[in-house]
């Protein structure tokens, strides 16, 4: 049996559900584009685009939205 | 009678619930472009383009706002 | 007395509540462009571009946010 | 004394909230762009293209998000 | 000691949270180009271009959320 | 033992909520090009470009929410 590269929403801290959240974001773009090699070649377009940057900044923000009211603010 | 492509926003875990998102976020494409033969051949164009990317993985994270809302974040 | 094109945010089943998403995201454009003639030639413009098809599904998946929010997810 | 161009986010309907994120989107605009004659002129422009017109379609289902929240969704 | 320029979400009214919505959004701005000099050079660049403009308004839109929810929609 | 970048959503103020939104936005673009010395040569790019300030007021705004939220809004 496959283990889920998502278990849960709940991380022991905001640091590590930050880094959730990028993980989130990244999952849709490895589901659309499977091929990690492309991926590769793909990556030092946008690393060196200040608008990409901005974007995948983005998407972490809002899946960091999601993982934050999961955990309840780690309040 | 036709099955609803979209019976329920609950899933048993959270990585069905990403796997929702990603179904609600093709479902409008395929609305707004109904010809799968179409869809298929603008496949490549984003696929390799970092920014389309980019943005298909944001409109999952906003479905997954959702999703995550409507199974109370699987607690 | 015209009925009103949104009498209700609330609908029977999530798939419903999606084709509601989907109305409101056109209705805006309908209001901004009034003139069908010309949305009918701007059609395919957006709908063989694959950014304009992922731009549609986000505005869809905003305004379904706010769907299944008022349908409590439909629980 | 003038009158507030937006007195509260309350509406009697649906259909008066989503006229509301409509005039909430408009005047951000109007609050950058003061001079009316100019966006008179930039109108034609994103009339007739059709990722302005989903871009002003997205600004109207964020602050429809908000309406319809402050409405507690006309339910 | 230097007062806050965000001392509060509060507002007295819906048009004032609006304002500060603004505020918000041009104080991002502010911090990312300090140059009070430049900003004013690009003004007219993106008050000229339609999408700038509903870009601008979607920001405000955004912030506009917060604001509201703090002030529990004015209700 | 490293102390984590992001111990806490929680802020004093709502000002300081608004440093750690910029903070959570700039975070994510360190993460996809960490390398500092190439973040700083785009830095003329986007701060010289409407557009991408508008964009990266926009990734605050969404943080902000966060923020916002996890201090019950500073009330």
């Amino acid at each position: 049996m496959t283990e889920s590269w998502l278990p849960s929403l709940i991380t022991e801290t905001p640091e590590e559900g930050y880094d959730l959240a990028m993980k989130l974001a990244r999952k849709a773009v490895g589901m659309t584009q499977p091929d990690a090699e492309i991926r590769k070649k793909l990556r030092p377009i946008y690393a060196n685009n200040p608008d990409s940057l901005t974007f995948a900044s983005q998407v972490v923000a809002i899946n960091f939205q999601t993982v934050a009211a999961a955990n309840n603010y780690w309040k």
